[in-house]
């Protein structure tokens, strides 16, 4: 028996970067409704400015739904005028009873129609972004909580360096998750505003009611109202695409880190949501950080594209306006889908302490040569003591014995340092500095940043 | 009566950045299907080097076809594998006889599948992509002859400069548009390659056989056979991602060229698909053009995100590679659209000899300043010439007459040149200099490419 | 006599893309005396701290002045380390008294340095860019004043609409111009931040007391003081470099206006600084537009480098950190450069009002059919109203009269309008809807911008 | 004694970012020496085509060296028109004698210039970068040849796989380099022009003479003669873009690798200029490939850069094309540090195959499952003997054995592979497929890339 061939989607790679939230938020059908929550809210701003009859706007109100629309028809039909509205206020109006007709999308031009649905579903998506961001810094409190003695490597430059912790880590990871929210609720509640210009950006059709429309207009979406409208002033676009940009960059470093630290030969973290594979079983795929990874790696680039488009001809733009529409809506979906991944990834991150342990003693304790050089600058003098310390780190190296057991032996350091000194010298867990301090720092910023 | 919702398609936008013919083969249907081309040519490949049993490879051939596939089923297992080849094989090897499951698949990472079937499908839009570029290049070809003598002012900065012809003009994108096919045929022919190499590039699971199998593949599917797997070596994708970002270039100054020149105020061209208003009758909207112009500036971000994935870790990338399927595939389809909507405009284009021949008189002759100096220059010496030349223009503009009224009125000039050389030194179609041989060595190297 | 060949800079375009003073601040000299400062405040901060010797701390104090060093030999030895760093602090201790030498740089690592070196130079760069926009958002108050009754086309896809004024495209200009201000301001006030964080971001050799000397170098260097190490949450570039990216595309808008309104057809504006040229007299080229334009257009792929140089590995980055430097450098500068050539375009942009006028009439009135169907509405219903005005419109084209003209001819609308209401429907000044309104809105918001 | 402060350059990180021969042929001398190369030419092929007399052109051939000009004035005068080549000229005018001066520049535009001298430098440099690519090449074919027998693991998903060889690797880095090598050697000889078209593109100024003037003068300078002028046809520049980006690209990737590969955990390559640390005496810093990725990771932005430069206004453009100049300089710079620092890279690469060794046995033999299952297939069938194998995968990670233990443990397997049988299957280098192949096939394309 043979399925039959079918598709809801003509993206085989959609599920990958974007989740089915956030494939509804951004639909065709999502964006249409958006467009004519724009259409009904004018209208119900407009009757209670006096502009049109009430049983006009009401009637326009009761035809809003994107199920009374054919999606397909609109977006082909937007080719010949390079916009969707055209076609959407037609088909709206065919809807309508002949009283209301002339009264829809009154003063209006294409771009507040789209514009301004552009915002609406900007706060869609950023809501369920800031929620998975959030969520993901919940884990990694939980984590910085939990590993705050967990003694590992930090690394710089991809070489072994000194001790850190692994809460202290997931501190640096939560304080970048808690600025990307902060950025992000600015914008949205600042900074996402109706568009409402008409043709010339005057609201030339609505005489000197324009002014009273457009703040009706922004109090009935619940959108910031602009000083002017923002025709060819992309700043809020700019601002949008730079902080999606931001939190992008930032959840790249986390999947970044799980992989690095998933590798064989590392093995101090695995991706809870690992793949196998029967012909190599001991591969542990760090699926999720990698489609985290192959998400917001392309995120720069629409930055980009957004932020080239920026310069915009006159009162409204030949091109480079039309080319936000799918970068933006691109946007979204891709620093959605990674939230919601890097949610999960933390979520499910599973944690090898005893690979972590393991990990600090690979190069016999060189690691600890700057703690044990301290200890010896005192009596030594700083130059004498990294020479004797650096000394003792090369015979260690070729004898294959330990810093430890060097300094132990070495005569000059005996002199100045006991048994337990050197020991306490060259434990990991005693050279943190202020690791301790910084996962309160980042636990405090963000109780604080939760009650908020 | 209302029509029930419904949507083929999860993007609004779509239609306007991509055409029926590059949605279709981009599709999730289109890359499944690619995905089991190269399934089946392996296994025909494997069973010609005597890999596998002839009547596997057959029945494997007879089940790759995507109607038999339930895309979206494999679309969603892709998520939790990062790779949609795991849900394909299975599905796949489902539909088999016993005798043949063994067979499907065969030493193939799932890398090779998805690199290979990229090849296929940059082949067959790179088809549809050429065959839209040399139409608009045969375009440019007959505007260029028919245009040879309508004279135009030429423009530098925005700023009116010297005549040349509109033909000259046409001559010019001609040549950009040859450059592009050249460059976009020579990719296709010699860079589309297919990926073999197994999970660690060395197509262990075939012993001694991979080298074979890897060129009887390559002819099976008419790609390009690499010295070496490329699974790191992003090389081929990187020069696809060049020449098609350059043939945006290309397209993207046609269509500006076209707006700049369509501006109410210029008027020397329109777009034939042109869009109108009835609340702004005079409105000309160069939709093609600016939906060109849309497509086209969203390029180079792609090219820079696909230049980006090119160092990728060891011998498979952990992002960077699975970054690389969604830019691609939209790379491709924009390139398409570009290619289709400029087509399109150039053969509709409308030209306005007599504006071109209006807007040269715009300064009063000023722009033949260099003209007519060089005319002066053997008698009076260059800088005597330019500043009495200058003088004059400055007495044109005064006076509200032109520079040929000037020159005919002043002494000087008249001591040297008659009544006909100051009338020829002004006349715009006699100071073309190259333009018609510069027409002509585009129109012969275009014949060439023609032929080829 | 020919002079001997000389350069101080190895930058031929250098003054054109960058302003003295900000060549100043970012020069090597300017990096290395920043990276001092951080030095020297170290000290200090320690010092007070009890970490460190106060006579130490006044020793490196006054030896940490750029004078003192070799600038080139400095740049030339970081190639071996791939820092500038280690070179710096070997020559500043060869400087210091033995008793000092201890003392310098302590608990530091070379990013703390130059992550705190880049903030200040950040901050003095912000400084000179937000007062060039400043400025420049004065001139654009001041223009929006003057030409709040200045009548012109606003046009939308490079295509004639509906009247507005001069004035209201400078109070869009000056409202952009105010959104970045807001935001550099708050980038300078709230992002810039010292770094310090030791090798391993913990400050192990400070033992206990890292995160008070680092809450004493904040203070002393005027910085933010962060939560915790940002080695790798790059979050602070990022939104730095998102900020001056929405500036640049500010100013990129600006000048492309000014371009568009400059060009020989339409003769709006024309740019102060405008160069001439002896062989084409007529020609206005510019200048400051274009060198606006050429910078600001560079800015986008400056900003995605930024960004995609955020995820950075573990504690510290492998080339990923070193990649931001010369980017950030440029992105100021080239900020800057555009900043103040916008200030002076604007300063000095002469405006054309009588071409402002003139270029209304293009269209022979048609650009007002909207306002005489408006008009005509209430009387005929919307439909009819709209298809008589687009029958008359197109007979006014095909008659070579005016809208007007047929308005007052045509027995239809004399049943209804007065002489007196066509003239009115037919008036570019009359049909301004919310200009003033929204120019008095963006001075009232400037208004209070300046008042902070 | 204090050394006085002292600086040739304005760039601190300079030397890190670009060679010294790249900076030479790069630098405002550079540029300037190029741009008196085009006059200088011009004049040449001038008098050849009997334009201006012999002497002048001998005159200005003699005074066309960079040395005699003031480099700084010129790039300072350059500001106000936003270009240096008025100053150029203007300055070299003056130098020449009286009878000379009117054949300076003749016909020329001031883009001719420039785009004439970045041709020239691109040509330098590439000459720079391709000769450190082929050695680069090199250096990979002799470490091919070398470890064609050094097994090392193959890694995908940062995971470990299979086994490979590390001689196959550098035969996967040799072959992208020759892939690059092939791809700037034709930019170099095929696309980089000559342009000539005077202000309006038509060479008028030189009336019929244009087209063999033209031809004289690419003869002249070696470089490729244009179907017609390029000033707003930028393919030229993108394919050069095009070119260096996908350089970039392959440097990159090796570098990532490196850095991997000298993990403290890897421990399998060092970077044979690894800088040391007294504070960390372990740690072995890869700094030439830290160097090669800050380099290479910026050059996408600034590719897209110059992509999005190409659609120039009409004739000659306001902005776009100002906008490459810088840009493509710092490509060029980039991509000749990366490439020189790569050489280096690789000619000091430190191979340490006993770590490699080390590492394949990480996972007790995990990594030779397929292998095994591999040899059990034929007898048990593909399911069962993956399931058994997988079987005794896991049993090896829970008693700490290893899978060769479990297999010659397991009766089933025994009753089918004897000791010996299964030694081999569990032997890393009997389990390499067409490694060896591969290798062949890369030294051999290489040797044939060495002959052209």
């Amino acid at each position: 028996m043979t399925k039959p061939y079918s598709s809801r989607s003509d993206n085989l790679f959609g599920p990958m970067f974007g989740t089915p939230a956030v494939a509804e938020r951004t639909s065709a059908a999502a964006w249409l409704q958006a467009m004519l929550d724009f259409e009904s809210a004018l209208a119900a701003a407009q009757a209670e400015a006096g502009v049109i009859p009430l049983p006009a706007a009401e009637e326009i109100a009761r035809h809003c739904r994107v199920e009374l629309f054919d999606v397909d028809s609109v977006a082909e039909r937007a080719v010949s005028s390079a916009t969707p509205v055209i076609a959407l206020v037609r088909d709206l109006t065919a809807l309508l009873d002949d009283d209301a007709k002339p009264h829809v999308h009154k003063g209006a031009t294409s771009q507040d129609v789209i514009d301004t649905a552009a915002s609406l579903i900007a706060r869609d998506v950023l809501g369920l972004i800031i929620d998975d961001l959030r969520a993901a810094a919940d884990e990694c409190a939980r984590l910085a909580e939990q590993h705050r003695d967990t003694v590992m490597i930090a690394r710089s430059l991809l070489q072994q360096a000194l001790p850190t912790t692994f809460g202290t880590r997931c501190a640096g990871w939560l304080t970048s998750l808690d600025e990307s929210v902060t950025a992000l609720e600015r914008i949205r509640s600042e900074r996402l505003a109706v568009q409402f210009g008409g043709a010339a950006g005057t609201l030339a059709a609505l005489g000197s009611d324009g002014v009273q429309v457009l703040a009706l207009l922004a109090t009935e979406l619940g959108l910031a109202e602009p000083v002017v409208p923002w025709h060819t002033d992309r700043t809020r676009i700019a601002e949008l695409a730079g902080a999606l940009g931001t939190a992008a960059g930032v959840l790249g470093k986390i999947a970044l880190d799980v992989e690095l630290h998933a590798q064989t030969e590392v093995g101090e973290l695995a991706d809870g949501q690992a793949g196998g594979s029967s012909a190599m079983p001991h591969k542990q795929n760090p699926v999720s950080a990698v489609l985290v990874t192959a998400a917001t790696r392309r995120v720069p680039g629409l930055v980009a594209t957004l932020l080239s488009a920026m310069p915009q001809e006159y009162e409204r733009a030949a091109g480079a306006w039309q080319s936000e529409w799918e970068p933006l809506t691109e946007l979204l979906r891709l620093v959605a889908a990674a939230s919601a991944q890097t949610r999960r990834l933390l979520a499910g991150l599973r944690v090898h302490p005893e690979k972590m342990a393991a990990n600090l003693d690979l190069t016999r304790g060189l690691v600890m040569a700057e703690s044990a050089a301290g200890r010896l600058m005192g009596s030594l003098g700083r130059t004498e003591a990294q020479e004797l310390v650096a000394g003792l780190c090369r015979r260690a190296v070729q004898e294959g014995t330990s810093l430890r057991a060097e300094l132990l032996a070495d005569q000059q350091v005996r002199a100045v340092l006991s048994e337990d000194e050197v020991v306490a010298a060259t434990e990991p867990a005693g050279y943190l500095g202020s690791a301790p301090a910084f996962i309160d720092r980042a636990l405090t910023a963000h109780a604080e940043l939760e009650k908020r």
